[in-house]
């Protein structure tokens, strides 16, 4: 059965949130004389993601916009890398809307105009829905409405965000698609029942290896103009 | 201060509420050899649109989508209308998407998009994510996201649909402005802090009257390209 929706995870699936992040912040290191790749604070930036949520996804901590965990996970990330001197609350403040300026993979804007002509589509993100119109329109993505962890006030993998996502459109979960380069975002989606489609993206990391997958996943296409192709958009 | 948002009241403002309905539901009436204007049947549908809305506000009623309420009005309608018994179930609920295919006023789609260069723009209706998200399909609106009665789980003109509005985009009140042709509805953006925008809209109720304002709002403009045109944009 055809989706009626295509729902996205953002971060690494659409934008190329590594570079964007590293573009981004690169000249505040610049202007400061400090020797460290741009790459390496958004490497430390982006590691922090991950256990900020978990205390929410645990019940520990209530509800927190991303754009909050963001800046605390920045406070981290630079004492971390022995840097945190040269960065006031001013300087961090401003590196923050880093995470709304992070450029589209190169096949997003023409396969998603494709994909358009045929589903409903909206971000599946755990950005907030303030950081995913930002980056929207920053990145020139054209979304139905923005759905995630805003929606559900929880953060994927969590089961509820997905279902929240479906529900807002009042579609079945099993009419929706969830679309993503990683492999555990697509076990949660379709454990809550969503359909999904895998997009490789080797590039996230820096490292040229796309995610090992470890199940078969509904759709596996190269990129966003394979995924229209196979879904006869 | 200009504003960095525009939130959009919806029916009857940015789209043809009773012309629509009417166009939707003329031909089951037809088939019917009903002998009813369609727009009365559109107007004593949204005639049962206020009260509906009322029990859930006064928290007699939790919250319920205005698709589910629209479907409960339509068999209230028909019921006050005396043609019920020619309407099976299958066919109410034919009808109910009616409120999905509504055209825009001829100046909204222009004036949007000047309007788009300058602000985010957003719904803030007290349709549902899913029918708003379907509208704007079919009347070619452009959003940045969908904010209004899903957000908040209460309607307009409760406060907290105004001021949930403006938290999703991580905004204060008073750097968006409301945009409606009902002074109600801005009375209630006021006094939550919101800027205000009246649109008179003559044709909305068939009557060629616009609504009687009852204060001097921020902006009053006679069209969405007047409205663009006042805020520079």
């Amino acid at each position: 059965m055809q989706p009626k929706a295509l729902i996205f995870d953002v971060f690494g699936t659409v934008v190329d949130w590594r570079g964007g992040v590293a573009a981004y912040t690169a000249p505040a290191l610049a202007e400061r004389g400090l020797d460290l790749a741009p790459e390496a604070l958004a490497d430390a930036w982006r590691d922090e993601y991950q256990p900020a949520m978990q205390r929410i996804r645990d019940g520990g901590r209530g509800y927190v916009p991303l754009d909050d965990l963001h800046r605390e996970n920045l406070d981290r990330a630079l004492e971390r890398l022995g840097i945190a001197d040269a960065f006031d609350a001013a300087a961090r403040d401003a590196l923050n809307p880093a995470w709304e300026a992070l450029p589209p993979w190169a096949d997003v804007l023409p396969g998603m105009a494709r994909l358009r002509a045929r589903f409903l589509l909206a971000p599946c993100s755990n950005g907030s829905t303030s950081l995913m119109v930002r980056l929207a329109r920053f990145a020139g993505l054209r979304w139905d409405c923005i759905l995630g962890a805003d929606v559900a006030r929880d953060y994927k993998p969590k089961a509820g965000v997905y279902l929240a996502s479906a529900a807002a459109l009042r579609l079945a979960p099993g009419e929706v698609m969830m679309v993503a380069a990683h492999d555990g975002d697509l076990a949660a989606a379709r454990a809550a029942g969503l359909q999904t489609a895998f997009i490789p993206r080797p590039d996230e990391f820096g490292t040229g290896e796309p995610e090992t997958i470890t199940q078969e996943w509904d759709v596996i296409a190269e990129d966003f103009g394979a995924l229209a192709e196979r879904l006869g958009a």
